[in-house]
């Protein structure tokens, strides 16, 4: 079993606070060149069993960025599959063809299964409702960018659906390691799950839950969600909750002045568009920094020397 | 706003002198050398919101043999845009992930939105009947690989469907800056519309409209196109212009011996498989040349140093 | 026309050696290097106009390890081909964008049309019922791999449904020019054609036909076939046949201890996942050996001097 990017709880602080150098060293290094010829000779698969466009299209961007191949397969319904192979069968072909692979599925535990069946490094690039782990990271990584999160409490407010946000549930646990807290702005149907606030009493990080909005004025950090309209088995408990917080301007004159607006995307009307502009605004740059912090998972999981990075 | 290709009004003469002598230059090269390494530090993404394999191929083909990489989706439904996204937030995200994009749209002015709001050039492959501006150009160099184009007047017969066919206006535009005189055979109900021939007026360009497609015998070259089944509401209707005029053998025979026959593909049945062999045919060229164009036109709004063209 | 690779019928002894010696010399290279920088001024189109990924990433991965560039369409409805234009009018593009091709396509014969229409390298990668012989190429050199086929005589044993197995029907084809001795083992109704029969009989190739599995305990190799529920017109006969054989451990601890295990996948229930270890099943590696004789194949049909795969 190769090394692999599975759930956030794999990672220790050591290697949080290594991944977050690292995408700053890349990061600095993309400043002064196009591509850091690196990956040259290693190919990357990105198999997407559900499409996921911008997902992919970083991945494939990172490691184009780091000179490497790739290949790919989009579509729910891969040809093998849909004449009754396994998917232990489908993911085991894969390692003949590629040299790291980036999963996504519409079934938790799927990269799972690949991870321990496979010879080549594996990352989950989502599993149903359950895990996207290398969105958590650069959410880490754009919060650690803007605030002094190696030193410094942050008081990050997730806002909107709490219960089914896959990012809030893995920004939590990578953000256990550092020092937080954490305003919960939700509706009472979509509060935080039993399981994470255990969690998060077990490891005595401070947090509120409320249904009013006002408590954002606190934050350092306002993380937005989307309602997901694919959780909800009635379509009227959706359209209830759709509109249920906006982030406009008005919101955001009444917030500290140095706060962050980050948002996972795709958004709807949570936050609107009058405030994109703003310097507070960090979603569109979340985008971009994903395209870091992906392209130094690459280089850390294939293990190979970095020296080019500093040149 | 980069500079970008969005319509195929945007151009000077002295622009389209310039594309075309490049063009010409890029040709050359690929005369002596499968690929020329211009591009190798960037990256492409081609983003189809609807097929073209013809037009995405070309530019992909183009990016690879300037050296440079791909990234590309295909599909009407993007993922996010599936979710409620609006265009303007799934086309951001392009600029965290490529150098210059192509986008293909089913709805007009997708790409004006684009170009308007990211920082990348941006290509206009193609959006609704509007503009496809990128196969005007090719058109345009084929016209000017085979004929006088600088220096001459040179008679063009449109046959088929003027009216829908986007093609022909960009044609029209592009040729308004050299010398040229029309002929647009077709039926009354597919005539060009008013809006051109109000254009022509005023640009004192001599153009005859007429159903006889004998007036072919006295053009330079015949453009020939498919009457667009999808462009009409009543089946029957397209059904009485499906085969309104065939080019074939027999009626090359009555014309000049040196027209060149060009078509902007797909064809069906307006263009007769028996004359695919004779010198005159160069709607295969015509993809060929599409080629060195797009080559032509990723290098000119990369504004890259070219020196690598004359080796 | 540019030489191709369309049936299995179409190899000499001599080319087949050839092909078989290359790839060991490529599969010693990998062994030294992750890429052989053979093909970086070439690009491969992959035309699936069917769904496979396997044919079609084992393809593209074996590409890219030549240094090569990739394009590539996949979908059953080519943008084109659903607006009425001809196979060999979508066809007849992609010479001007790529250097080889590699064509999928369910209707028989779809790649000769294009071999004899474009002038760059076809590849047949599966047309319908009919041919693929890449697949047979794999199976061959597995073969030659892990038995003495250039001198001993091979007993293969065919599994499951000879009827309909294209891959079985190649691998005759090509084991025609070695030793070697089949024994078929499939229910009454699923047995080898007539026309291979008789081609059997004409070149004086020894077989056995026989329902009975225990034949497999004689076989040097056992190739194992999935039966193919989409030849079913009828589900109920389907049913009947799917679970006819299992090879499972039980059934391998009767069989030769040399004996190797091959499927030319997907599999369903035929083999048992229980046997995935053992030092018998090759048909993973199967896959494996695809990518040295893919890429083979590619360095054969382009003619490229091959001194890189030495160092």
């Amino acid at each position: 079993m190769a090394r692999s990017v599975l759930t956030a709880d794999q990672f220790s602080k050591e290697q949080l606070v290594h991944l977050l150098d690292l995408s700053s060293r890349v990061e600095k290094a993309l400043g002064r060149r196009r591509m850091l010829p690196i990956l040259n000779e290693y190919i990357l698969a990105t198999l997407f069993f559900e499409p996921s466009t911008r997902t992919r299209l970083s991945f494939e961007s990172a490691m184009h960025r780091l000179g490497g191949r790739v290949i790919t397969s989009v579509g729910m319904q891969f040809s093998s599959l849909s004449k009754g192979e396994t998917l232990y069968d489908t993911l085991k072909m894969v390692e003949s063809y590629a040299d790291i692979c980036v999963i996504r599925h519409p079934m938790e535990g799927a990269s799972q299964i690949a991870a321990k069946n496979i010879s080549i490094p594996v990352i989950n690039g989502g599993d149903g409702a359950s895990q996207h782990p290398t969105q958590g990271i650069l959410d880490l990584y754009t919060i650690h960018k803007y605030k002094k999160l190696m030193t410094d409490k942050i008081v990050i407010a997730f806002v909107g659906d709490i219960k089914y946000g896959r990012t809030i549930h893995s920004l939590i646990q990578y953000m256990s390691h550092f020092t937080g807290e954490f305003i919960f702005i939700s509706p009472e149907e979509l509060r935080l799950p039993e399981k994470y606030r255990k969690y998060l009493d077990e490891k005595r990080i401070p947090y509120t839950e409320t249904e009013d909005i006002n408590y954002l004025k606190e934050a350092d950090v306002g993380y937005i969600t989307r309602v997901q309209e694919e959780r909800f088995l009635d379509h009227k408990e959706y359209e209830k909750f759709k509109d249920f917080y906006v982030v406009n301007s008005e919101m955001l004159a009444k917030c500290r002045s140095d706060i962050i607006i980050m948002h996972p995307l795709p958004r709807l009307s949570e936050i609107s568009t009058d405030i994109d502009d703003k310097p507070q605004a960090k979603f569109f740059d979340q985008a971009r920094n994903g395209l870091y912090v992906r392209m130094s998972l690459l280089l850390d999981l294939l293990g190979v020397p970095l020296g080019e990075l500093d040149k």
